[in-house]
C-alpha cells in the first residue's frame, strides 16, 4: 500500500479545527501515540530514507501495538512512500525479536493526534512532544497507482483549511535530529 | 525465555500414544501448522544456528500466526535455544515487512502436530511433510536458569516412552537438506 501524505507545520490548531468543521471533516478520534524507531544493521535508514518503527496506542484500556515498515519518499513534494503495518501482540517481544536480529532502537516519538476524515482523506493534528505543532493529510492508494491526483486534492484541502506554508517533507526524526 | 527441547525420530506413533497415556500425560490439541522460515541479509542463519519463522495454524476458522525468532543453540545434547514469539495479524503483510527489509524466503514446512501435556512438559507428535514423524518434549526456562535439570527430565519421559535412539539436533529445515 502507498501512503500520499503532505505535513504542515503550523502555530496551533484553533483555525484549523474551525475551518474543518466548515469544510464538512468529522472528527473520528484523539490518540495518543508513543513511536519507537528502529535502524537496520545492514542499511542505514538515515540514508535510504526507510523506516521501521513499533507504535503503541492506548485503545479501550490496553495497548494497541503496530509494526510498520515505511519506504523511501517517492517524490519530491510530498511524504509519499510504501508503508506496510500489521498488528502484534506485544511490543516488548517484537522489540526483543527486532533487537535479537541486530535492528538497533534509534529513537522515540510522542505525539497526541486528533483525527478527522474527509472524503477518502484522513487530516491529523499532531502534537509532538518536544518538535511542535503539525497538520498531517493523508490517503492510500494502490502501488501501480498515479499519486498526483490525490496529491493535488490533498494541496486543495490545505488551502481551504488556510495553509499554504509551512510544508514539511522531514520526518519527525529528522525534525528532532535523530537522523 | 528459552525453549528446552529435545527431539526424536521414530517410526510412527502407535506405541508413544499409549505410553504417554499409561504415564499420565493429557492430549490438549491438535494443529495443523505452516511454516515459512526466513533467512537475513546480513548474517546467515545456517551459519549463526538462528531461525526466523511465520507459523499459521488454522484455529477457529481463521489463522493464528505468529512470529517467532529462535537463537542459536546453546549445549551440544539438546535442541535448548532462546526463543521470542509474538502474534500477528496477518502473514501477508509481516512477510512484506521482512521481505523489505532485505530478509527472504527460505523454506517451507507443513506438519500435523498433536500436543500432549505432562506436568511442565509439552510433548509433541510430528508428522512432518516430506520429512517424518517426530517426538518433541520441550518445556520453557528463564534466561539466567540453569537447563540441565530440565533436560535430564526430558530423557526420563524419553525412556517412560520407550525412545533411547534417534535423538536429532538438526532442524527440519536441515533435514530437509535446505540449510
Amino acid at each position: 500500500m502507498i501512503e500520499v501524505e503532505v505535513k504542515a507545520c503550523v502555530k496551533d490548531f484553533s483555525d484549523v479545527r474551525e475551518r474543518l468543521i466548515q469544510i464538512g471533516a468529522v472528527k473520528i478520534k484523539k490518540e495518543h501515540q508513543r513511536d519507537v524507531y528502529f535502524n537496520a544493521p545492514h542499511r542505514d535508514f538515515g540514508v535510504t530514507d526507510e523506516a521501521l518503527r513499533i507504535r503503541e496506542i492506548p485503545e479501550n484500556g490496553k495497548n494497541r501495538i503496530i509494526l510498520t515498515y515505511k519506504g523511501a519518499k517517492l517524490d519530491d513534494v510530498s511524504k509519499t512512500r510504501k508503508e506496510i503495518e500489521v498488528d502484534v501482540s506485544e511490543a516488548k517481544n517484537t522489540t526483543l525479536i527486532l533487537e535479537n536480529l541486530g535492528f538497533q532502537r534509534a529513537a522515540e516519538v510522542k505525539k497526541d493526534r486528533d483525527i478527522y476524515h474527509i472524503n477518502e482523506f484522513i487530516v491529523t493534528l499532531d502534537t509532538v512532544y518536544g518538535v511542535g505543532t503539525f497538520v498531517e493529510i493523508e490517503t492510500e492508494a494502490h502501488e501501480d497507482e498515479n499519486t498526483s491526483e490525490s496529491i493535488k486534492k490533498i494541496f486543495d484541502i490545505y488551502k481551504k483549511l488556510g495553509i499554504e506554508e509551512g510544508f514539511e517533507r522531514r520526518s519527525y526524526l529528522e525534525l528532532m535530529g535523530i537522523v
